[in-house]
């Protein structure tokens, strides 16, 4: 018996549970887990169900589409691991997080490649066996140096792109293709710190917490979907640079648990914001 | 159009879902809300949905009785809010926090009355127009006592009786006709610190995190169902006092949290464990 | 033997603390609790001192001002209660948590008087027996309806003003005579979410984290130094308005948490930050 | 210019900030960073202060002893790297994190090598150069397999010993020698949850947060001073199972605080209790 994941979002009406599990029902399948939610401000049902069962997915899917209105966006799919490529710059921390759980099978993910603008994290994704690519920024226009990124990608084909500490900013046009499939981590509590050097501006601010942020890329800067956020208190004796460093655990950890729901189909996109159903 | 929430458990088996929202359909219903769950170690099902339109409450409850095993425990309820009566004993924090939420109605609750066994918090309840009830145990068997205050509490018929710091510890006798009823806020964290002072035996222990927790209460002391925890940090520089004084805080919102969950219907009690299903 | 608290800050230089503990071990007074702390990007050096002891304040001060440089700002003071004047609009919670914290004398503060610009907490003021003013801004230019404040201020002459979710944006004029004795609550975590409705933009944005800041207040709206912060989570199942609710709590206890740091003499404010001694 | 750390404590008297600062005036010494407690139930004094110039530490040392109680416990040293050895069984998630910190120079020591009675994570250690030492305790009496490890710890005359998950009771005999430098992670929120398998009885208790404790350990199993503790919110959603693999993010990130903070002489250990001074 294999387990199977149905998501479903469209325009809320009333029937649409009874409908979806009408169909579950009459190929006998067994629901492991059910989350539903309908967003209030545009009437819209989200609906992510587990369950497990013989079935033809190619029948079920069938079956489903025709129980729902024609709007409904349907994705029938299952626990598979998804294939990544990580892009970073100097900073090792949520890199170094990523390759462990990756090599202890912790992370529902394949890395298939590590892209840096920078060599000094060579070292670290050879030991894990995971193919570096270091194409540097150096005397490139970020129109050239995006396009040799975006070929190193692309020769991967991955399911997402992740950000971890990629310290450059992207163009409209990289991150366009991407869309909903590009998770970058941000090391301030967004909105809070958005551009440069948060830390610094949150020294500065004189804040008496800090935080991570995880989040889709879109065409504006730090302005995504988020997924996931955390925080830590931080006081007078910190300087920016300690704020900093006791700021990569948070980072760490809130990029490895938005990760997990991700590739555990666990986030819906809508309207700029996430809708977690687990 | 009113509002009712349907609360459902029993024994999982396939087309549970399917079979519930089947009558909500029957009757044109409008899904507001709705919350599933199956626990797995005793494969047991339990959904709670928010629903509007207009129905015959009986007939509904007929119809999803009907539908369901002969096993099934099936509620329809609606948001009216509950009588309760709170015990105290000398410290005011908790009883504080709920008076001031009922007198602005944020309690989803009527507070019929106050019973204590010491009269230090006549005034405050007197302030806001609530019955107080002064039965000192002084002088008094356990058993005298405790029928004493029942009978104060039976003249009200409440729904949920609240121990907001009530300092003594109750007989099975006291607490057998109240079996989910019977909310304690607790001032550790659960199950560390189990009885009498846990913040002196928490300041002795040098933990570095102290916290509250609101169960229901069974026969053995301190150990029925949790409903909601928190913590908060302490550290060397806190007298067991200093401790106490900042646990406080965390005791008023973890107790006032957990009865807006009991009172809004999201509370399901199953084997000495919740399950908050909103 | 009374208790006394020493505060210093001055630019920093070698010996300063020996220079200062010598005053102390002259007097032979017992240092009950010292905290120091040296700002780093300035050289600023803070020093607050609890002790105990019989010593003529003025002969005390009048050594430690000969010990130190001329340029050293000191404080001696002792743990009286600070006499505060409370301003309010319509929602309860900040005050009605102070209101019971002054009742149990838990706040080390007398509330001498409640301001309100609408009279929908006057019954709760007066069920504790504080004088309430209202004075209403309708028909009134910001101006006219500021100088009425004023003067209803200034006949308490209160240590401290605390802005308990007075939703009116203050004037540079209205402000400046309160310097570092002006105290706000702000419903986000700044610097997230300046000016009106944060939970709005929060729900917006989309957050999965939300927060209360308590800060003095100064001619920028909501830039003035941070006293202390706290979050607690949010996910998309909560409205704006929920969101609202849910962080009703968190602003009186971060309100509450940060007034008692004030009025203990535990806040040094030193170029925007505030440095927390105790 | 070197940095020193001076770590004092001894029974309270007055003066004893005057005295030991006057030490360090004599010699023209800048201090850096100066923390001092006095615990209240003893009356013991604790100072941990952070210097730089140029001293002669043996002089200086002799100069605190004169100017101090004969009962005075005195320590002078710096922020050179400790010495450590890492036991093991299974669980890779604190190994994995500390080897990592310790391939950046994050760790503030030298990680001289890794002990388990399994081999499973000999590969991960072996890819960071650590020589890794399988010492089985199959068909050996505790006495023996202890003996063994206490063999191969000694060859490397470790500063501390750090049990990162090493799932072994340990005899009073083999802890007896490592006084306040063996330092245990305990997956829960100590004293909650002693002994064996935390998760599964924080999931049969049905609490709604779970924690990890690192602790120096002593005698008695989970008793030890608690030099940090964390906890996270889980819910009735989640197996045993799935408690223990949230809590692996705690466990790593709490044990991986404790050790800067003991790296970086900030604990001291007074009666089972650690104060942290920085």
């Amino acid at each position: 018996m294999t387990s199977h994941i149905l998501l479903i979002n469209c325009p809320d009406e009333r029937g649409l549970v009874y409908k979806i599990t009408g169909v579950l029902v009459k190929y006998n399948l067994n629901i492991i887990r059910n989350g539903e939610f309908v967003e209030r401000d545009f009437n819209h049902f989200f609906m992510r169900t587990e369950f497990s069962g013989e079935v033809d997915p190619e029948t079920l899917l069938r079956d489903v589409k025709e129980a729902l209105p024609a709007a409904a966006d349907i994705k029938l799919t299952d626990r598979r691991k998804k294939d990544i490529v990580i892009l970073v710059t100097k900073e090792h921390h949520c890199l170094s997080d990523l390759l462990i759980r990756h090599a202890f099978q912790e992370l529902n993910a394949r890395i298939l490649a590590v892209i840096s603008n920078h060599d000094v994290l060579a070292d670290l994704t050879q030991k894990f066996a995971i193919p570096f690519h270091y194409i540097s920024h150096e005397g490139k226009s970020r129109e050239v140096h995006e396009a040799e990124v975006t070929q190193a990608i692309q020769q991967y084909q991955p399911d997402f792109v992740v950000l971890a500490k990629y310290m450059r900013i992207l163009s409209p046009e990289f991150v366009a293709p991407y869309a909903n499939r590009l998770i970058n981590i941000h090391h301030s509590f967004l909105p809070a710190f958005v551009g440069a050097n948060p830390y610094a501006q949150a020294y500065e601010r004189g804040v008496k917490i800090i935080g991570a942020t995880a989040h889709f890329v879109n065409e504006q800067l730090d302005q995504g979907p988020i997924i996931a956020q955390n925080v830590i208190p931080v006081d007078h004796t910190q300087s920016a640079k300690e704020m900093a460093q006791a700021g990569r655990d948070v980072e760490k950890i809130v990029l490895a648990k938005s990760l997990k729901m991700v590739f555990d189909e666990q986030v819906f996109v809508y309207r700029n914001k996430t809708i977690l159903l687990n």
